[in-house]
């Protein structure tokens, strides 16, 4: 959440006029994004963002990312769309580092989503998923199954400094995942970060989705398990069925799930949160106080956990029997 | 440089439908503004901004500040016009802060600023001290010639810290201002900080000033002295007289200096070199390292203040004979 990178009014109005966008009109340094350092501009051809990507952001995944957008909205996604240059090319660079400039996405994210928005999340990943078929990139997802070891090894020592117990239901739960990890199920490109931030609407409908940067290929029900936990729980961490029974309403009325994908949603909600709480965990413990990032509490995502432990089946989801 | 204080797109959503501005189609946090807290906000009714006031910022000076925006803006200047709510009311709260939206104000401000921005820049406050005139409302300047020994006494024992000799050049600075005061100069509603930040260019045509929030009733040449400092000087921190020239020549294309403003152009160039000295140097002093604001450079005004001290006449900044 900040502006890591100061970029000239000079150097940006070439830039802007280099991508045939005409005279720039204004830029504002906004703060969103915890990796990258992104400007709303104005020019004479509308509103766009600009993004500078920082040192976090690997530059050989920034084609796919792109490129995904790209593809994503030829096939009908509500997305931003990076512009391109004369020769064509997506990615530039500004102020020392590589750059997209892309559309301006109107919409505002829900603070409290109701039913019909998580319906509408559902039906908009189902979306994703179908026009992502035929992306010719590809991206191993760095925050799957056979990272999670490595990631929970970081940081072991002081899991219970977080809460008594982390340590001992983490490691039980990575030996659970590993030995249960379906094979087999439908793969292809997933969000794998679909959070309320990343959904813009206009009232209740669904107006696009945003922040392709953590996109890759893994399991598709592993993107839903994601949005369970990301749209469908109370403040209290409670799971909210109702909600669940939309966001799988919305997804099913185009990509109904496979009786595999079904049996297995409540192993992989279990590894999705396991996956938040992982990231959470680890930020919680390397994020120095008073630091510009604000840090997710890590224990949000170990009561979602635990309640995915004691989930049966879909139909505890909400799913139709 | 932060959003202070977060916003929730329902809050938002009735705020912005009670000012009559249509449907909110979306709000960014952005990272300028020291003090407050703004986001930049498009509706159906186009593109504004919406500042929430922090605690930092005196509530009794809000009428003062947005009442002057308006009366600048219905005498001609262009900056961000306050949007009356439907009791005609430009200030409201939300999220438990008082806010006003103002309209949005295109363009950028230079970095490098230009010998023709220069003379644009001396036009405009020209303009705005004409467009002041007749405004009811009056406000003493919170940073003037009587608050900065009381400001200096607060830091004094640190100065040396900054720069060595720092603390005896302001003590025998303070006293030379002191004595020297002119008496008896136009007074009116000056801006008080208009850095290169506060002017939006598109090209080299000046589109509008905005940050009224140091805004006050004091000496207008002392304006003029402020905007040599903050406009006149090259990166080495050497005066440009060309700059100078251009500026004096624009602002008296409008409003002419008066022989007693002409000859204490050096002194209140002093002042105004002192008093952002003493702020830098308090900032310098207090703020934490690693904090969201960024530090300026003290030195810069111990240099620009020692430039001054050496002025002879107001034609060694370029004025006319």
């Amino acid at each position: 959440m900040a502006v890591y990178t100061e970029v000239s009014d000079q150097e940006l109005g070439r830039f802007v006029a280099r991508y045939g966008l005409g005279k720039l009109l204004s830029y504002k340094g906004i703060a969103e994004g915890v990796e990258n350092t992104n400007y709303a501009v104005h020019t004479e051809a509308g509103s766009f963002i600009l993004t500078l990507y920082e040192k976090r952001v690997d530059a050989n995944d920034l084609p796919f990312f792109l490129g995904l957008m790209d593809h994503l909205a030829a096939n009908g996604l509500s997305c931003p769309v990076p512009v391109r240059d004369p020769d064509g090319r997506m990615i530039g660079e500004i102020a020392g580092r590589q750059a997209a400039m892309v559309t301006f996405l109107e919409g505002v994210w829900p603070r409290q989503p109701n039913v019909a928005q998580c319906e509408a999340v559902g039906v908009a990943l189902a979306q994703l998923h179908h026009a992502g078929r035929g992306f010719a990139l590809t991206r191993r997802n760095g925050l799957g199954l056979t990272d999670w070891r490595a990631l929970f090894d970081r940081f072991a020592s002081h899991a219970d400094d977080i809460a008594t117990g982390m340590r001992a239901v983490i490691a039980a739960e990575l030996d659970h995942l590993e030995t249960h990890w379906p094979k087999g199920l439908p793969e292809g490109v997933i969000h794998a970060d679909l959070f309320q931030d990343n959904v813009f609407f206009l009232g209740d409908r669904l107006s696009g989705l945003i922040d392709f940067y953590f996109a890759c290929n893994d399991l598709l029900a592993y993107d839903v398990a994601t949005c369970l936990n990301a749209w469908c729980f109370d403040a209290a961490h409670a799971f909210d069925p109702v909600k669940g029974a939309a966001l799988l309403r919305g997804y099913q009325s185009i990509c109904p799930l496979e009786p595999a994908e079904r049996e297995h949603l409540p192993l992989l909600a279990r590894g999705s949160a396991l996956r938040f709480l992982l990231t959470r965990a680890f930020d919680w413990i390397n994020t120095p106080a008073g630091a510009l990032v604000q840090r997710k509490d890590p224990l949000e995502y170990l009561a979602k956990l635990r309640f995915h432990q004691t989930v049966r089946s879909a139909r505890d989801y909400g799913a139709d029997a």
